[in-house]
Formats: C-alpha cells, structure tokens, sequence
C-alpha cells in the first residue's frame, strides 16, 4: 500500500503504545483518569518522552509543560509540527488526545526510518490540559501557552474544584509558573492535529477516516425566564406566568430550529435550574443553557439572531422577564485550504477513503490557529463515544488515520 | 346586617386576634415562622388557649397537641367543630391556618354571647403540623391523628430534616408519642373550616368569600425520561436520542391539556432534574414531576389517562426510555352537601356574595371528612399569594367569611 512518500506504519508498535498510554491513570478498565500535572500526567509524558527518546527525537518540556520532541530539518526554517492533548476527562478513554500523540510519534518514526532526516524540522507535541477537567477556566492552556493567550493573572486565579491554584499544581511537578510567557512560539510553519471523531458521522458515512475542513464556532448562552411563583393547586392555568411553560416551548422552538437547519447546525440544552424547583410549585424562574455550534461564521451569527428573537417573542406573548448572557463565544476556526488538500491527496494516493466534515468540538488546533495554519484528521469513533471510558476506535481506522497524517508530514517536511 | 341567627362579630377583636398570633414567631416584617413542637408553637397554642378560657370555653390539649376548646351543649350529642391548623410554612404567612382558628373563636364567642350556651356542644380546634414543614412526610399530622391515620411505626420513622424524630420533638414538650392514639375522635357531627383561599379566583371573580364543594384530587407522578448522552458538539442532531427534546414536548402538551380542560383542572411542571445537567452535554436523562389537579374523580382519572397516553406517545416516538412512578395520589373529598347549603343559605340571609368554588390545595377537612361531614369557607387572599410573608386578606373579607362560618355554626348548635 505504500508508495515512495508513504512511510511504513509500525502497527503492533501503535497497538503497543495504546495499551501503555492506557494503563496510566486506568480506570474502570478501559478509561483514564488522567488530569493535568497529576502525578499520572506526569508518569505519561515521561514515557512518551522515552519513547521519542528512543525514536532519536530531541525531547524538551516548555515553561507550561507542554513536551515537545524535534527532528531537526536539513534545510532548518519553522517546524512541521504534529500532535495532541495528554490529559483526560473524568474519566475519559484513551483515545481522545492520546491517540494524536501516538499517532505523531508513529508517523515521525516511519518517516525518519523510511525516509531518513526531514529537509524541515518535524516535532512532536504533548499539550497540557486541554479540557479543563482539572482547571475548569484553564481549557486548552498548553496550547493558549504557546500562542501567548495565558494573561499573567490567570496563574492566580485559576483554581480547582478544591481551590487549589493552578500555579502550586504546577510548582509542585517543578515548573515555575511566573515564566509560563516563555512557552509561546513563533517558529511553528504549520500543525496537524489526529483526533477521535467523538460523534458517530463517519460510522453512518461508512468511512475510516475524516480531514477536518473547520471547527464549529460555539455560544453558550445562558438564559433565565422569570414569571410569578404561586401554588400549584390554587392558581387556574388561565392567571399564570409559568417559566416551566415557556421554557418548555422555547426548548422545542431551538432544537427543531437547528433540525430544520440540518448538519452541521446543532443546538442543545444540556442544563436546567427551575427556582424553587419543587413539585407542588408554579416556578418563579427556569434558568438554563443554550448550546449553538455552527462552523460557517455567517450562519452561525443568522442562528444566534433566530434564537434571540424566538425567545424574546416567547417571553412576551407569555408575559415572562427574559435575561440573556452569552458566557462564551468562541469564533469557528477554519483549516488551512492548503493543509487540507495535502491530507487529502495523502488519503488518496493511499487509497483511504476519507470525507471531508466539520468539527463540532473544541481542539487545540484552534488555539493554534493563531501563530500558524491548522488542519486536523479524524478518526471514527465507535457509537459515537467519548469522555467516556467506553470510547472505542478500531486499530485498522487508527492506522488509516496515520497513513494520511504521516503522507502530508512528508509532503510538508520532504 | 345581623338577623336574630346571625351574631354579631367583634371585628377589632379579630383584628387584634391577628396580630397578637402573628407577633408569634414572626419573620420578615408580616411572616410567620411557627413549626409543630416548637418554642414558638407552643406560645402560640398557649396564647389560643388563654383567650378560650377567657371565652368560658373548657381546654384541653390532646395527645397529638391537638388544642380543643368547648362550649357544652344543652341536649349533648356530637360535636359541632370549627378550626383550622397554628403551624406555617418556613415562613408563610399570618393568615394561612391561624385565621381558622381565630375565625371559629370569633364565631363561637359571638353566637354564646348573643344566643346563650348552644344545644349541641360546639368546640374550636387548633390542629398540629399541617403543612408538613418541619416534618416533611407529617403533614396533616394533627388531624391524622384525630381519625385514626398514624401508625405506631410513624411515630419513629418521621424526622424532621436535622434527622431528630417526631417523636423526640413531642416528648421534650410533654406529649407522650406512645399514646398519640389516644387523640382520636368518633364524637364529631361536622366539621367547617375556614382558611385563606390561596389563589386569585375570588380576586378575580370580584369576591370576598366562598363556599368550597370538594377538595381536589392531587397526583404527583415522577417521570424519567432517558435517551443516549453525548457530545453536544459532536453529534448531528438527527442521530440524537435527547431526552430534554422529549422533556420539552411533554411539558407543553401537559400543561396545554389542562389550559384546554380549563378550571378546575391544573397540572404543573414544578421540578426537573437533567443529568448530568452539563450545558454542553447532551443528557442521558431527564427526571420531572407532574403535580395534576382535579377535583371530579372521573375528570381526575381521565386526565392521567391522557398523560399516561402522551408520554407513552413521546417517548416511542422519540426513541426514549419512559419510566413513571406515582409518588402519592390523594382522591377528591368531597364536601357535605347540607354543610355547603348551611353556609350558602348563611351567606345569603346576611347579604355576603360567595362563589362556590372547588379548593385546589389540601386542607385538614379532607382528612377529619373520614370521620364527619366537612366543608370550608374560604376568604379572597390578596394577588392569590399564599406559603409567603407577603399573603394578605383584609379584615372586611375575613369578617365576611367569619359571618358566613358563625351563621352555619348557629344552624347546626343552637
């Protein structure tokens, strides 16, 4: 299946590497519990850093903890740089994050074997605390520390649940935490980031493998209906202001809105608060969030317009105080065309068949995206699953993926 | 305005009566907060007793704290009884409870100072934990008690939320819990309370009184709807199985069942609990309850016939798992017919406007209707409020209401 610029892919190496990654931080047998700057976050990064030791990379850690290994390139210049976030939900599997990491050190290990050194310097990456499951204000803070996106004040103030700061997490694994600015970059030409699917579109597609064209654009919007709290036995229908009411219609009205849209708009509320949330009481108030991704920048903007008016036309006509706050608005983040097709044309001289979709999660390649062009594969995910320890990818879907991440890292870095 | 059966109520006395009794655990300016047992209840019932004795009324407190007061009656026989509950929500209000009690001293002091001792004995009542607010599963704990509707078990079982036992808190102010059987009565003719009546149906019709005719019928169901949990963003929504989509139409179908049934039926949405309540997961589970109200048994089970129905619907449509459990049903009482025609025709020789209407939340009359006829009285609350510091009724509608409950009282002990 290989040509001259496909390198060879270790398969039973990559199996190898799952298992081992896997057993650190193991939970309930096929998770991880894996959390940033954890004594098993760093029992991780230290073998992946013995591994790309071994695979004859040079291995660092940056200021924030992110590990980096680098092939130099003949011909210098920025680096090719490829790879994923090493922490875990709780519990997560061991695929999400994980797997981008193997699946760089598996592809720089053909390339280098197949190939020999690269004319451009090839790295791989290991982020830190990707998904906030420590730190839940610090998502995505390895990569924000290498685009410079850490305010100095973040240190002191982000905390976790036990409210301890992320500054002692990271003093106590020996990083000081005043120079994290020093992990910021300026020298990367380009990241290529493999991931887990996390939704089920490539199974129903049939396909293995999926280059990743954008990453959705999401609002968290949160919204409270406030109407009169009365007893629910002595007011008739006809004299009430009931939040639960208009929170149910305005419920429905948003997600039939983003089924009318179809893919890839998705709408969801995932939380709710009635006030005094008991049986025998008509709400005062129903708070709740709206979830809205869309990866096309101006359809995104059309559906937050068609949301606002459909809940301030519903709380009028139903007599209901509307307060509306946007808690975050990340914009979409679109890959770089020329990346694109090189994964693409990588998947077709090795006659993987690949569609081409959007991100509905968050990745760090999007804060990437702000120092250098981004693309990113997918690889299906079984069910659908993740942050879960049932998440599940086939070792023949996984190879698949690295076949096309390694064929572009040749192209970009040859 | 009065007739030779109609006496002549002391309207700065009840005045005064209200006050007095609201000084009593008051909170936030006009509140109360008065739980069964405590210091503040036993002030209160020590207060009521005082004033009867004053009144020539025998005491006696019972062995549930119950507080009787008589008047004997000349030729003997079942008692003629009035009264209501001295307990309140945390907080409630100075009139929810306490003006029935108030009411039938008003009534009974009047009719002996005006008409002379009474044929049949004529006794005030002042109950014990109605509301169930100290001890969640004791409501009606003092008529209960009256007909015979605790087991020995409760006695041990019920607890207050600092986990102390009921029992505990009737002991340490004298009551002995072993003997709580010894309250029941089988010497009661009939039995008309008055109370506030809670919702805006006598505000609204114009109104200061009115006759009840039945007590609704009340179930609460729990109901878990679960479809899959996943990815917000990564999930297209026609893969989706999202139980808040299914929550969302069920809770506007209900609640528009009963606007389309119209008064007296209701059914109120009051709790709902998605898990795991995340804004940007799809949940695994939406649990709620349905509070339905009617107080026509076959309209009552017709209508859990059409929820039953509609839910089944939703859920096989949607793809979700349905599970319901009802959780208490109490069936209608309804009220005496001769009582409900001694109170018309009462307030109908003496010129006062009452609506008959059905009362949509619980009262002690339909507990003591196991042992006697019942029926009540109720007085318009101002803006329907009630279970808050802020309920209200002025004192020409309460002295309206005490006229209509003194004339029936004279028509049956005199």
């Amino acid at each position: 299946m290989t040509t001259d610029r496909n390198p060879r892919i270790d398969v039973a190496e990559v199996e190898r590497m799952i298992l081992s990654l896997g057993a650190i931080g193991a939970h309930l047998g096929t998770g991880v519990w894996r959390t940033a700057y954890s004594p098993e976050w760093v029992t991780a990064n230290a073998l992946v850093a013995d591994w790309c030791h071994k695979a004859g990379l040079t291995v660092r850690s940056d200021a924030a903890g992110n590990l980096w290994a680098r092939a130099e390139g003949t011909e210098g210049g920025k680096a090719i740089v490829s790879g994923s976030h090493i922490d875990s939900q709780c519990p997560g599997g061991r695929y999400d994050g994980a797997l981008g990491i193997i699946a760089a050190l598996a592809a720089i290990t053909a390339l280098k074997r197949d190939f020999g050194p690269p004319r451009r310097p090839l790295e791989l990456v290991s982020l830190c605390e990707e998904e906030g499951s420590r730190f839940p204000t610090a998502g995505f803070w390895g990569s924000r520390a290498i685009v410079g996106k850490i305010a100095q004040g973040d240190i002191e103030t982000v905390t976790e649940a036990n409210g301890g700061s992320i500054a002692a997490a990271m003093a106590h694994i020996g990083l000081d935490p005043a120079r994290i600015g020093e992990a910021r970059r300026d020298d990367i030409a380009a990241f290529l980031e493999l991931h887990i699917e996390q939704g089920p579109v490539l199974e129903h597609a049939n396909r293995p493998v999926a280059v990743v064209d954008a990453i959705t654009a999401i609002r968290h919007t949160r919204v409270t209906l406030t109407g009169e709290q009365n007893h629910a036995g002595a007011f008739p229908m006809d004299l009430r202001r009931d939040p639960m009411a208009g929170f149910a219609e305005a419920t429905s009205a948003l997600i039939d809105h983003a089924h009318r849209l179809g893919r890839p708009a998705v709408t969801t509320i995932g939380s709710c608060l009635p006030y005094p949330n008991a049986p025998a009481v008509i709400p005062r108030s129903v708070t709740f969030t709206i979830d809205a991704r869309h990866p096309d920048p101006a359809a995104a903007a059309k559906m937050h317009e068609v949301h606002a008016a459909l809940l301030h036309e519903i709380a009028a006509r139903r007599g209901l105080e509307l307060k509306m706050e946007v808690q975050f608005d990340h914009p979409a983040c679109l890959s770089d065309p020329g990346l694109v097709a090189a994964l693409e044309s990588s998947a077709t001289r090795q006659g993987i068949p690949a569609i081409r979709m959007a991100s509905g999660a968050g990745h760090d390649s999007q804060q990437l995206a702000a120092v250098c062009p981004v693309a990113m594969v997918f690889v299906r995910s079984a069910g659908g699953r993740s942050h879960t320890p049932e998440e599940f990818s086939t070792l023949d879907d996984i190879v698949a993926g690295i076949r096309v991440l390694a064929g572009a890292l040749h192209s970009l870095a040859y």
